[in-house]
Parts: C-alpha cells; sequence; structure tokens
C-alpha cells in the first residue's frame, strides 16, 4: 500500500512548505529516500517499479475510512483509418433491429455522418437519425433525445460526434432503460441522487469525430442544468459505451481553432488525472463496488494512460494545430484523445475542470476565433487550460514527483536536477511556454473579458464541482484558494 | 500508416544480412532517418510519438490484403488487498441466482476459495463448487467442467485459480450457452472451426491465484487435445470474463519456484507481444469485426502494456522468488501479469510460446524442483522461457529498435551507442543474464534430458502452432529456423 501522499487533516495554504513539511514527515516514516529522485519521497507512483525495501505486511496499514482498490474499465476501443466502415456489420452482429444513430445538425451534413449510414444501408441495418444534439447540452437538449429514444425503441445506438453527442446518446441510452426514473435520480450529488447504474443497458458504439473529449471510452455525461444555471453530470463505468470506432478520417474535417480548443482539453485530462489525489486517499470507501465512483482518484492503471497521452499531446498538438496536412499528427491527437479517457475515465480531473464551468457559464462578451459569432462562447478546453499554470503551481506541494515527471514530458524540459519544492513552478512554466507557442488562448481572463470583480462570482460557481475538488490536493477546493487561482489566472503571458 | 516493417515476401535466412537489407530498402522509401535513434528506421512503434515530418495522405499507401485496424478489448479489472471480499456483492449486483463457483482441488483447501465463498455467503448468494480442474487442461478435464455447467445452469460463474481454471471456466461458459455446438466448432484451426463468439455469454469473474497468465483479461482459453497430442485453444476476445478480481492476498500461498515459472510466462508475454508483428502486416484483412483475431499483431496499445510489464517483471521478479516477504514485489508481479495480459491478449504471443507446447509434451524424465514428482513436469513458464535467449537473438533482425527498447530495461543496459545489427544479441544476453541470475530454469534443453536427436520432433510439435508463429517474422516458423532455434537453445549458460 502507497504512503500517504497529502495527510487529510492538512489545509494547504503555503504550497512550498507544505511541501517541506511533507518531506519531512514521509522521511521521518520511511527512514529512506526515494530512489528514483534526489528527493524523499515513496511516491504513490512507484507502486508498480518500487526500489528495493519491503513493506509492512499485507492489510496492516489499511485506513478504513480510505478506499483500498480501484477498478478500471474502459470501452473496447477499435483503431484504425476507414474502419468506421465497419458499424454495419458491428450491429448486424449485435441482430440488432432498430439503431437509433444520434448526432448534431452540423455533423448530419458531413461525411462522418454519411458513412455511418452507408455502412448501416450496406450491412442491411434498419436505423433512424436523431440529429437535434445541443452542443453544450442541457437538460433539456437531454430530454429531446431521451424523448426520441423512448419512442423509437431502438436495440443499438450509435452516437457520431464531439462530446456534446457522445453524451447525449449515453442519456437517451439510461433513461430510455430506466423507463421509470426520475432525471435526477442519476444526476452526481447535491443535484442529483447519483444512483448507480445496475441494469444492463443497450449497447453503445462511439464515433468521435474530434479528438477531444474521450467520451467514447468513459461512463460520464455532462450537461447544463438549466433550473440552478450551473454544470453537472451524470457518472457510473457502466454508462460507458460497448465500443469507441476511432477513425482519423472522422476528424479531418475539424477547423485549426476546434483541433486547438479539444487538444487542450485531452491536456488537462492527462495533467489533472495524473495528479488527481491517489485511489486510497478517496474517501469514503464505498460499501459495494457499485457505488465506487468512476472517478476514484489516479491508480497504477489510470498512470499509465495519462502519462502516455501527455507525451503525444505535447508532441503532436502544435503539430496538428499549425499544419493542416499533418494527418499522422491528426491521428496521434485522435488516439491521445482516448488514451487520456481511459485515464481521467478512471482517475477523474479537478480543478481546471471544476473551475471552467463558471469560466464558460458566465463569460459575457467573448467570441472564440473560428467559433459562431452569434453568442459569446468560451470552448470547453479553452476554459480548462486557462487555468491550469495557476492550478499546476498550486498543486506541486502536494505530488513535486508526479509534476516533475509531466514536467519532463515538456521538449526541452530537464529536471534532473530539480528540487522537489520547485516542481510546481517547473511544470507551470513549461506549460505557460506551451501554450504561449501553441498561440490559441486569449492572455487569461481579462482577455475574455473578465474583471477583478468577476472573481467571487467564479468562485461561487466553482465550490458546488464537489465531485472533481474532492480529486484536488486537501483543501484546494476551499474559497480561499480559488479565489487566488481565479487572480493568478488572470493574465497568462 | 507505419511502413513495412519485414516485406512479407523475404524469408528469414541471416538475421544481420536481412537487417541490413531492410535498413537499405527503408532508407531507400522514406529518405529520413528515425529520430529517436541513431538508426534508420521510421519504426511502428513510433506510430504515437512520431517525429517530424508528415506523411502521406491518409489511406493512399493501404495494402488492402493486411488489416488496417486493431481493437483493444479487455475485462474491466479490480485491484486491491482483499478486494475479493467483493465478489459475493458483484454477484448479488448482477441479480445472480446460481453462482459457479470453478476451481482446482488444491486451491479448493486453501484461502482464496474460502474468502470467495464466505464473500458469496455474506452476500446471500445461492452457488456450487466445480472443484475438478485439471492443471495443465484437456478436452476431457473440460468436458467435466461444461457437464457440470450443462447441468447446473448458472447465470454467473466465478473461477478461482490460475490459468488452467480460468481457462476451464471459460470454455464451460462458452458451451452451456452454445448448447447444441460441437466442441471443435470454436477451437482454433487447423484443429478446429475457429467459428466467432457472436452470443453473449454469462457474466464470468475471474481471480488469479497466480501471477502469470494473465487469463482474467484476455480471450483466450488452452487447452492439450488428447486425440492429437497437441496443446491448442480457443480464441476470441468475446470469450474474455467480465471482470478480473486481482487481488494480491491471493497469490500468497505461491511457493517461490511456482513464482519464478509463473513470472517466466509474464516475462515471455511482454517481449513476444512486444515483437510480434505490427497489426497492419497481418494477414487476411478481417471481412467482418467479429473474425478480426484478438492475436491481431502489435499495435499502439499493446505495446504500452507490454513495455510497461516488462519493466515491471525484470524488477520484482528476482525480489519476488528471493524474497517471500516482499510483499510489494508480489504484488508487483501480480499487476504485471495482468498488464502483460492486456498486452498480449490484444497482440499475440510468437515462437517462445509456439516452441513452448511440444517441450512439455515431449519431455521424458524432468522433475522441476518444487512441483510434483509423481510425473515428468515442465512448467509453462519454464518451456517458455527456455528457448526466450535464442528466440529474441534471431527475431532482433526484424525490428531492431524494438528489441534494444526491451534490452534498455533490463538493469545495467546501456544501449545508447548500440548498433542496429546487434540488436538481437544485446537483448539476448541481457535476457540470458537475467535468467542465469534468477537461477530458476535448468541449463537448456540438454538440462531436462533433451537431447539432439530429439530436435526434429520438437520441430514438428511446433509447425502446427501456425496462430502464433504467423506473429513471428516472416519465416521464421520454417522448418530449418526452427531446428536452429532448438540447437541454440540446448544449453543455455
Amino acid at each position: 500500500m502507497p504512503l500517504p501522499r497529502i495527510p487529510s487533516i492538512r489545509v494547504l495554504q503555503n504550497p512550498r512548505e507544505m511541501a517541506l513539511g511533507l518531506i519531512h514527515q514521509v522521511n521521518a516514516t520511511t527512514g529512506r529516500a526515494c530512489p528514483c529522485h534526489g528527493g524523499a519521497r515513496h511516491d504513490h507512483h512507484h507502486h508498480s517499479v518500487t526500489g528495493g525495501a519491503s513493506r509492512p505486511k499485507f492489510a496492516s496499514t489499511i485506513n478504513t475510512s480510505t478506499d483500498y482498490a480501484f477498478e478500471m474499465a474502459a470501452s473496447s476501443i477499435r483503431y484504425g483509418e476507414g474502419v468506421t466502415q465497419e458499424v454495419g456489420m458491428d450491429c448486424a452482429n449485435l441482430h440488432a433491429k432498430r439503431v437509433l444513430v444520434v448526432t448534431d445538425p452540423k455533423i448530419a451534413k458531413l461525411s462522418p455522418l454519411k458513412r455511418v449510414l452507408d455502412s448501416l444501408k450496406t450491412s442491411g441495418v434498419s436505423h433512424d437519425v436523431f440529429d437535434q444534439v445541443r452542443v453544450e447540452p442541457t437538460d433539456s437538449s437531454f430530454a429531446k433525445a431521451i424523448a426520441f429514444a423512448k419512442n423509437y425503441k431502438p436495440d443499438v445506438i450509435v452516437a457520431v460526434g464531439g462530446g456534446s453527442t457522445m453524451d447525449t446518446a449515453k442519456a437517451a441510452n439510461l433513461y430510455s432503460t430506466y423507463l421509470e426514473a426520475d432525471f435526477l435520480d442519476f444526476v452526481n450529488p447535491p443535484i442529483g441522487k447519483g444512483l448507480p447504474v445496475d441494469r444492463p443497458l443497450k449497447p453503445l458504439i462511439a464515433i468521435p469525430t474530434t479528438a477531444g473529449t474521450g467520451s467514447e471510452t468513459t461512463g460520464t455525461t455532462i450537461f447544463d442544468y438549466e433550473a440552478l444555471g450551473v454544470k453537472t453530470g451524470i457518472a457510473h463505468r457502466n454508462l460507458r459505451p460497448m465500443l469507441g470506432i476511432v477513425d482519423p478520417l472522422n476528424t479531418q474535417s475539424m477547423p485549426p481553432q476546434v483541433r486547438a480548443a479539444s487538444g487542450l482539453d485531452v491536456l488537462c485530462h492527462a495533467l489533472e488525472s495524473y495528479t488527481a489525489i491517489p485511489y486510497n486517499q478517496r474517501s469514503p470507501r464505498p460499501d459495494n463496488p457499485l457505488n465506487r465512483p468512476a472517478y476514484q482518484g489516479a491508480n497504477p492503471i489510470s498512470d499509465i494512460w495519462s502519462l502516455k497521452a501527455l507525451g503525444m499531446v505535447i508532441q503532436a498538438l502544435p503539430r496538428s494545430v499549425k499544419n493542416p496536412d499533418d494527418y499522422q499528427a491528426q491521428a496521434d491527437m485522435l488516439l491521445a484523445s482516448t488514451y487520456a479517457g481511459i485515464g481521467f475515465g478512471n482517475a477523474g480531473v479537478h480543478l481546471c475542470h471544476g473551475m471552467s464551468y463558471p469560466i464558460s457559464g458566465l463569460v459575457k462578451n467573448y467570441h472564440h476565433p473560428g467559433y459562431p459569432t452569434d453568442h459569446s462562447i468560451v470552448p470547453h478546453g479553452v476554459s480548462v487550460a486557462m487555468t491550469s499554470p495557476a492550478v499546476f503551481k498550486f498543486t506541486g506541494a502536494a505530488c513535486p514527483e508526479r509534476h516533475l515527471e509531466a514536467a519532463k514530458l515538456f521538449v526541452g524540459a530537464d529536471v534532473s536536477n530539480a528540487r522537489l519544492e520547485d516542481a510546481g513552478t517547473i511544470l507551470s512554466e513549461k506549460l505557460r511556454e506551451f501554450l504561449y507557442k501553441l498561440d490559441q488562448l486569449p492572455n487569461g481572463l481579462t482577455g475574455m473579458g473578465f474583471q477583478s470583480s468577476d472573481i467571487a462570482k467564479l468562485v461561487e460557481g466553482t465550490l458546488p464541482q464537489q465531485r472533481v475538488l474532492k480529486l484536488a490536493p486537501a483543501g484546494a477546493g476551499q474559497q480561499e484558494n480559488l479565489t487566488k487561482l481565479f487572480e493568478s489566472s488572470m493574465s497568462l503571458f
């Protein structure tokens, strides 16, 4: 059992002091240095390649209030250029009689949907199309898809689109299975009841057309709950698609700004899941495996996916944004988004995502280049990445080795002589440099029209995101700390 | 699309000549050096982090006779010390009325089974136990389990044991679902028909008690087909368990020799899957995704698992064998066996496994230390590892970067100045040193009582293993090459 990373009784106030205190404390406990770094801690990421000494006998150190296990669940993934053509055979193999295809009005006119419909026709599979997905869906846009599904009674659902489409298809699948359920039954607490998904759903095949959300692998669906004006979601591993069909041909039509924004979401999925609290620091320990959340904290399996995705994003995103003919970079970004999806889908995200929701919701007069101009819009990946330099500078003290491990993947980084107490700053600076060179973000919150006087509202909008805030280092989600993080994000460069 | 790694028209005869020819040929095609090595090739493992230049537009270079896609499917994995206690709740969550517990006579008396039965009782789940699994199962030992399952009519199956038990449970699940099927319908060609598994099977929960097979994550089951006296199996991703419960408490009872032998199986799973031909060099391209084999060749996802597992085995296996109190090493080996299972389960194994079957089958008077003495026995992992130094020396020419990448993970390896043409030799030597220090193998085939005059029969017994031989570099499975590999394995140290 890895040693505690963050004593839960401590409140983060001064990250550097905290780091030093932690090092002292862990050294005192273990009496030995971490063999992989100049530093001092036996970190959770060493689970799989521990140094030398053996540890106490099994189970003797278990804290029964925190979890002691993790579960990795991922959709099957089929990857290949042109592999969308197989979806009709997949439906036929499932003996599908009524396939519901879910998409948005824009994709409805593009080649990815055409490929899917052609394939269904070739295989002689009956189907109908719901093409009214709302980008950034709401409970009422979900309701339309749910009503359509309840009426059509599909035996297989195929989602073709970005995260909004895949998330809408998940909701349609869930509520057309639990016919009697109230919508809030499955919605995350405190807004809903957060009931587990304990019945078999219909097979869902998810075909992403953006390289961002990784929703094809996860059991998460996100929407705006209109009554309260907040983002929330439904999350259970049994909500995940049966199969993700990951076909680089389907992401070719993305404009560069959409590539950038969705790619920044992947970057933050990878970084946040890798730096989330470890699964065995999360509480409460579930009384039934069905209640173990998908956002369970970092674990040895999610770590593999998150780090791999991070390395790929750092290499491929700049090329994919700057060179529309770099098909290999586009393909790598698509695969990275799937990898990061498996990572955060089994670990969770934390501060960047939690803080992004009020940023998107409260923006007043900002039009991101390359996006529709009829209403204010901050693309999800942009609102997420906006706070990342501040966030990782702050979280560095909680797990400095992980921050250095992540920093190492950035081009030109050399952390061989870095001090643990500088880990957050080092990662933050590499990240800021990466974002600056990518040149796709406004210069901080002021660049989107926010003022200092808006910070209180941004904090207020973040506080309800407990599902993700609880995966941040202890105390990070407190009002005072969130205020500082927003303040530091007013200007980036 | 990665470049061809091995021209399929060539026959491997002199690996060094072949490597040089290949380098020349690929250089001529790409006109640029591989950015990650001093070498020259744009290897398949760069798929995910390509160097700089863009490549030809999508799909223009696809060879329609080979596959163009890969599919990653893995069981859900739940890991934790003591997590076996949750299996009763899992069955209750599945609304199970009749749970069939499958185990072998030895485990039937040990704590892992007790934990499972206690948990089922606590959750009030009705169950029955089949404890007649044969270690190294046969079609007739499978038949007993199948008959038991047909009679008991379970709605959930729980396997508690090593690979033999999990494989037997898979067979019982399959044939108690396809009640009318002939046993050979699903068995791998050329012995059986190799039909795909196209119906939903009962949920199977696999609980490994050894750190070796990784069978808890795969859709493969292996047995001796008595009529022909050969090892064969059934392999389809839909045969895989729903959930693997990976609990280090369950592997505590293994004696050191069993730890060693099963750990060597993990080592070869990792090395063989990482050096298998790439998925897009495998033919034929399937006409239906249902016919895409689980053993599909190396791919960007299997690579992640295989390399990660390899690194863990190299670190943890010696400790786990030599220090019975090193619980962290034991836990790491268990996790590594699961990781390697996901890797080879989605890529395949090749020569070491193909050649191991006649070694185990033809051995006459060999009693491996720590194993039963009433009959000759070569533990599977021992027969697999026996040929590994010869095999990887030979396969080095086909994908030298991968051999160097693997060699780098061994303790004290420095391949920074290595020449590509030495890659096979370098990996082979690191491996031989590792095996020598582990001190758990007889000194080659002669150490097991084989003589030069037995080689023809060993080759003859290998040739039918086409399912795995086809994943070895082109020509490697030919009689002449297999003869050389067995000759080189007569003495190891």
